[in-house]
């Protein structure tokens, strides 16, 4: 990790590169308009901090009205409760006494919830804190359609919220349904219709879990992509969307969603030997392609390739612009979050000034 | 970035997950091993640290008979020069004021060589070497068909050279041709054949040069797929591959290359809720993809493929290898370069037990 040079104030465009730009009066306005969205909606906001990775960002938006964050990992919420947010949902579940003996530490140092979708892990989780005489706040992760974790709705549902509320130490707060498969289709009707049928399947096993004599508090899903549709669902008590806050050029394909691209990396033209051939300073280690290719910022028509680890071709042809060795070029990621994953620091900008460097505090936090 | 969980000595099996696992002692023997290679080829080695990103592996490098090290950015030149390395060539062209600037303090620490493509960004390098009364050796970069940085073989690689002959501030020493293109030719006859014709651009561009008058006393090229080919040609003086410490399973499939995979992720399954559908921790944030999946280790047949960002699928069905929550798993990963770039610190590894905590000094060191 080498340290950024930089001094505040400065242009962004005298910045060195590969740089991570985060222009925040964009990003301060999609914060904005999630928080009323949700509002409008009747709905709790959990942001989920993957995407930004920041607690600086995270507290702008509990500061904004959202309960708390959601997190995917526990170094992810590590990083959280060091910059000072005291309520989060750890979205993904926590197997192995390692990560047990983690949870359990912090969970003295902050509010914190997770899922379970096995009744062994429970058994082991609950047993961790019930040797403290405590308990740990649990949802039950209902797979509605994404075919990863979670265990499908309906009965089996029930049974584990039968089984975590029997045990000491945890307590049965309510469903996770994430339908993190749905957040990528770009048509609007289509995304609601898809939206409503995954929301059916909480809702009918929300209503088995009430028969069964059980309170189900807590009813958490919603991404960027999904938040207005899931929002419209009475079963759903919280929106944990992430990629809101600086957007990607895979969600600009989205219908329908009213957020900016705030997030923007800064490359410089370091070859053009040939006309046809701008090379930039980004390659695989600069903009992840997981999701397709970053764009080229306001140069409709201009296409990226990675041209390996350190360098991307532009492809110009077809857009008029000529470029030199020594230009800025900007690309908005293709994929926020693993881009933002790729770097230590976000360089703030404000009316195309250096406003601050935010450390990204969750980079590499997988564990 | 946060501080990895371990005591030296314990298990491998028992580190926590996701986590990048080197096996010392088979980079040990792939160190050994190129080593060998070089001197029976007659050819100096000099390392490529894009891979491995760490001056402790450099300097081991430099220890078994490298006469320095080769780095694509300033930053990992930086973190090389933190380290203890003394001798390294930049093999990207230096562009703009501040990355020169950087360059200049830098190469008060340490002996550079830095590539030119271009007689402009050549002009302003030596303005500023010369205002210090200094020069720079300086190799320019000829394009072998890789179509990325690089001029032309023959004539305009001999311009460029008669141009930064006559530069105050640069020192012309010869040329870099790195064939890129060929690495991964999977099919060891045609990779051969392509790299003698690549090789063949070169030595017609070094006889024209010395023609003209200019001593040419170094050629560097060569990668971890090709060095054994490019070592054959007379013209090349040194060679610079990256990979061949660590491996991956995408190197794998290129024959007749005489290295150990040395590099895993180490994974736990956190969730099996129905029998085909193994998930664990690893997703597009702990194994990079661009050059395909990583591959399942000790378990022929297995297929990973990422649910996300933070979650991977493993399909098991033709295996008869059966899973259980809280399971560990090894992968290989299908690209180490890119793998390596996102983890903050290597678990070192021998005999299965920790040995050491290796910081990756120049990850994310894209500047």
């Amino acid at each position: 990790m080498a340290y950024p040079q930089h001094t505040i104030g400065m242009n962004k465009w005298d910045i060195d590169t590969p740089a991570l730009v985060l222009d925040i009066g964009l990003a301060e306005r999609n914060l904005a308009t999630m928080a009323a969205a949700a509002r409008d909606l009747g709905k709790q906001l959990r942001p989920h901090v993957k995407t930004h990775k920041t607690p600086l960002l995270a507290r702008r938006q509990v500061e904004g009205g959202a309960i708390g964050v959601s997190a995917a990992k526990l170094a992810e919420v590590e990083a959280m409760i060091l910059g000072g947010v005291e309520d989060i949902l750890l979205t993904t579940e926590t197997v192995g006494p390692r990560k047990i003996t983690r949870l359990l530490a912090l969970s003295r140092h902050a509010n914190l919830i997770n899922v379970v979708d096995d009744a062994e892990a429970a058994a082991a989780l609950s047993a961790a804190f019930e040797r403290e005489g405590r308990a740990l706040d649990v949802l039950i992760d209902v797979n509605v359609g994404q075919d990863r974790t979670g265990v499908d709705p309906g009965e089996p549902a029930l049974a584990l919220a039968r089984r975590v509320g029997e045990l000491p130490g945890l307590r049965f707060r309510g469903l996770q349904g994430y339908e993190g498969h749905l957040q990528h289709i770009y048509a609007e009707q289509e995304r609601r219709e898809a939206c409503r049928a995954a929301m059916r399947k909480l809702s009918d096993t929300v209503r088995l879990i009430r028969e069964a004599g059980l309170e189900v508090d807590i009813v958490s899903t919603g991404g960027t992509g999904t938040h207005r549709f899931t929002g419209e669902a009475n079963v759903v008590t919280e929106l944990q969307p992430g990629s809101y806050v600086v957007m990607d050029s895979d969600y600009g394909n989205v219908a329908g969603l009213d957020f900016a691209n705030a997030l923007t990396i800064l490359s410089t033209v370091v070859s053009h030997v040939h006309p046809e051939r701008a090379v930039i300073d980004v390659g695989y280690k600069a903009a992840s392609t997981d999701a397709g290719m970053p764009a080229v910022k306001d140069v409709p028509g201009a296409g990226y390739t990675p041209g390996g680890d350190e360098h991307g071709k532009l492809a110009l042809e077809a857009t008029g612009r000529k470029l030199k060795v020594g230009d800025k070029v900007e690309l908005i990621p293709s994929h926020c979050d693993t881009t933002v994953n790729l770097y230590d620091y976000y360089h703030v900008v404000r009316d195309e000034r250096l406003e601050a460097i935010w450390p990204i505090a969750a980079r590499g936090a997988t564990q």
